[in-house]
């Protein structure tokens, strides 16, 4: 960590933060110069960033030198973490695709659905019975019923299920019928959630928040591994920006980015990422791509008619045009689909 | 609501959409002009937003006419309301500001603190035992320890207490020792947990979200109001954006507008919409002047060994200072401190 | 064009809009609402802009039906336009690299990069002798002695040149030198030079600002063709975001938006657009896998020392590895390379 | 400036970056840590920025300590700079408000607002006869015949006029016609024109760019100064993020870090910042709270039908309402207006 001292601080302000790093157990630096004054601190940052340096109003500026998390990070574990859902193995060398409607609405949509995003090659099934809805008057989806329904589906077509969780009280009863836990966007910062999560055993997709810088992502991994939870997969599901012409801006520079800093896989979800049903597809294509382990993406039996999330949803067809299309891609990238 | 038909729709799309809009009981209009077909449903937008039109792939987009929150606007209550936390009245004539720490860390810090910001004029106190981190690492809060030294503390010096509430499963202790509840910036669109505080009868500090647009805090707002708790406050304390000079941007402009579109009253951050402790003041004079109800502002009595947020926590002189140079500005704009 | 008035606007305000929609040329319609009255006005949209409804005070807001933009639509010209630079066919069938360093340095950087790409399978060069810096203090290029060299070394590889033009008073040597134009991000919408450049006949690479949502990028596009220059080419070149691990956010959710949207082709520059070297190869493959007509990319012969931009230019041997692994994925699109 | 290597960086790859810094002329410093080489080069940052040392593969991060413009620093110039422009002395003790309508339309529309703007209090007109429009068939302003009528407007009113130039090839006619010249947000990076407006002696308005980080702005006006203007004024005028409610987000917090990092006055245009004629009075009186030296106010004679920016211009009445509020929060914050 390097300090950086206002021009104005007294002279005596540097040795004693100096000792205050000493006592931490961290190597000090002295670093004076014409300008300013540095000091640095070697060691372990997460012992310095509990001295919030920071806050001392002789201090200008504060510059981490090391990532914020650990247990997340290629740099201790440099091995690719593997997570395995049912029959899926996400981050190997195979390319795996996770589709489903966005809510669990009833058996026949979800059957209907189910089946076909299996037909086409879909190795997961994704639903939501605990919908989180920006307005009151949304469907909030059917809750137990709904999971109930998933598990059923889930059972007869033999596709693993992953559902969404959004709540620590509702989390016993989603552990008891999900095969994986999905956290979305606007809950990647709860932090009382990813820490009950944490100490579940089922693996965990963990949605990148709107506006949620990638190290934050990371640190959110981390909360859920520092909770004892190892089999976590990251997702890119797009950012909010200025540009309006799309629902959210997929951000694929994310993949490469997340693949260099952490062993952990990570997912990308074209169909939030754009919110138009007609980009979906091209940007499935992007992430695959990029180095991307597998894809998240929604397919309704008849989107015109969906509860939520129609506008973005795949009508079969085009999931299993979408399938054709993604093959040669995936091969041509040195991965199986 | 307009809804434009994309330009290769076929003539009898028309017509069936008309027919679902008649069959929602609401008033459908039919503009066919040269390059596109419009569609006009006038009525309640909400029973509008459930036909989910935009997934119909005829479509090409649907443009609402109407807010899409009720019991939250001023068109249907035109009058202010007014939030009553212990003996302050916010939405009324009065500018009240609520000071305190990020976090209660110890009894002497919390009433040192406390004991300072009522002698300079504050007239609520802030302090959170549960306390939302970015990193699994950092000081989480004292929880119900904390909770008590709060309410200790606040009765001690009469001001009433503010806190934040991370998780439905907090909520019932943080009830019994809170006079307000604070739903922070990460919690803005955590669903459950809006329910659930809607039900209680504390009155509700409800942050906005760091990339939540105005509608969309007005919306969270609603699920509040909507589950029958009419005492809420929203908060503005800046939003993500490109700029790093500051730790956020700090939204003014979601003053007037928050006014002009609801009757609920308003208060501004400046802590947390800069994050640097120099800027708080003049941002809480630009607050003042622009119509908000009050502030929320960060004191701690020696913030260089703050545990949390110490960089943009005034000293108890600061605060002083501000509150005298506050006053005439509030003044002006015709209100009373 | 929808107007919807506001809800306290006079009851003869509605006729009075309509009637200054009819005197315009256009169809005027009047729906009116319960809660708002709504009106149409149906015809050529670019007429209705310059009626400034919005400005009117008993509006409460105008929405579009239509593009701004005419001559770039794919609505008017649905066939792909072809943009033809030296050897390469930009839009067609084919997927065109140009490759190069940022700026023109001296002669023996400029031939041995351009050497390098062409070997590796670079069809046309791209190299600055004007740029754009945001210090002043920063190498902005040897102006026309680099203009100069890089049109020898062009005609010595028998690559085409594509070349910044960052002011109207250069743009007569530039032209003189050139085989196509460059517009800056920065430059995307200085009006001026827009015009300037539209009255040339030369190709035109038009990148987007780094603020700029799509739709102005296609406005600008448009100010070419409406000066009379056709053979215009955009470029997706990242867009400034919250995101801070990547110099900017490469917005690939553009490429499908803007086939779908223009019959202009589209380039994708992952070098700027992540301002890394170790992520323009995976969204280069990105952008080919989404459709993106072809690429820019800097190399340079010696990144380590180049004068700007070195963070994010290849090495020759890993623009070489670059062009091998695009190959397969390119055919897997159906594209040639 | 420090420089952290990246972890698999050779040994000898710090002795030679070191040697690198050393032949600059700069102090190199050797910070050997357990988990990453860190390196400091003390001096002039300027100098290390020609180093371009992030280009080196080795290097992880480069980390700069100071900031990297100098004459507009307040650390080399403490004390204010006061832009006088006619009668107006911006960054003193006094609070200027200069006021007109967006563009030039005719001599009866110039003379009747900048009539009514004098009357209620404004020191300075502005008004413009080269538009910037995003769409080419917008108005772009009468150009000459503008400046014509804006200096004989002035002339009669006493009122130094303000005018935005856009490109290099009008700098000489608008030079002879202004008293102030404006360089707009579009063109805050143009720097071709940035140099030949440091060439003359007219003072400057700069325009923040809307997606311009403040320290670029600042290194915008380093520009003008290093080529020999020092009579630059900046000015906020609201910054492009994800929220849509206004057409920008004023930045306030920039207020006070302008004034703390640099001697340049610095206005505030609510009327861009909010693009909302209702919420231009709290916001100017936000400004105004915050210590920003003054205003640019867009009013129109009558703005319903204004040719450009009718929605955010104030009507005269409103323009002297607004004054009338302005003035007690001026007195407030212990300035004049």
């Amino acid at each position: 960590m390097i300090i950086v001292l206002r021009p104005d601080a007294a002279p005596e302000a540097a040795q004693q933060i100096l000792e205050r790093i000493e006592a931490a157990g961290l190597k000090p630096l002295h670093m004076p110069g014409s300008e300013r004054v540095v000091l640095g601190a070697l060691g372990d940052e997460r012992v310095l960033a509990e001295l919030q340096l920071e806050s001392d109003p002789r201090v200008e500026s504060v510059k981490p030198i090391l990532a914020p998390y650990k247990l997340v990070s290629r740099e201790l574990h440099p091995h690719d973490t593997i997570v395995r859902i049912g029959g899926m193995a996400i981050g190997g060398g195979r390319f795996e695709v996770i589709a489903g409607p966005c809510a669990v609405e009833n058996r026949e949509q979800l059957r209907n659905t189910a089946v076909a995003v299996k037909a086409a090659g879909a190795s997961g099934l994704r639903a939501g019975a605990y919908k989180p809805r920006t307005s009151p008057y949304g469907f909030a989806g059917h809750g137990p019923a709904g999971l109930k329904l998933l598990r059923e589906v889930g059972d007869e077509t033999g596709l693993p299920v992953i559902t969404e969780v959004m709540d620590t009280a509702d989390l016993d009863i989603i552990v008891n019928h999900a095969d994986a836990l999905q956290i979305g966007a606007r809950n990647m910062q709860n932090f009382a959630l990813l820490r009950a999560v944490g100490k579940t055993r089922l693996p965990v997709v963990l949605k990148r928040g709107m506006s949620a810088k990638i190290e934050e992502l990371l640190l959110a991994a981390e909360y859920l591994l520092a909770a004892g939870n190892e089999q976590v997969v990251v997702v890119e599901r797009g950012i909010r920006t200025f540009e309006t012409a799309t629902r959210n801006t997929l951000d694929l520079n994310a993949i490469p980015y997340i693949k260099q800093k952490t062993h952990l896989p990570v997912l990308v979800d074209p169909s939030h990422g754009t919110g138009i049903r007609d980009f979906v597809a091209p940007m499935a294509l992007a992430a695959a791509a990029c180095g991307a382990d597998g894809l998240l993406i929604e397919v309704h039996e008849n989107p015109a008619v969906a509860l939520s999330d129609g506008a973005q949803s795949l009508y079969p067809h085009q999931f299993e045009a979408l399938m054709a299309t993604l093959r040669p891609v995936v091969k041509a990238v040195g991965r199986e689909l």
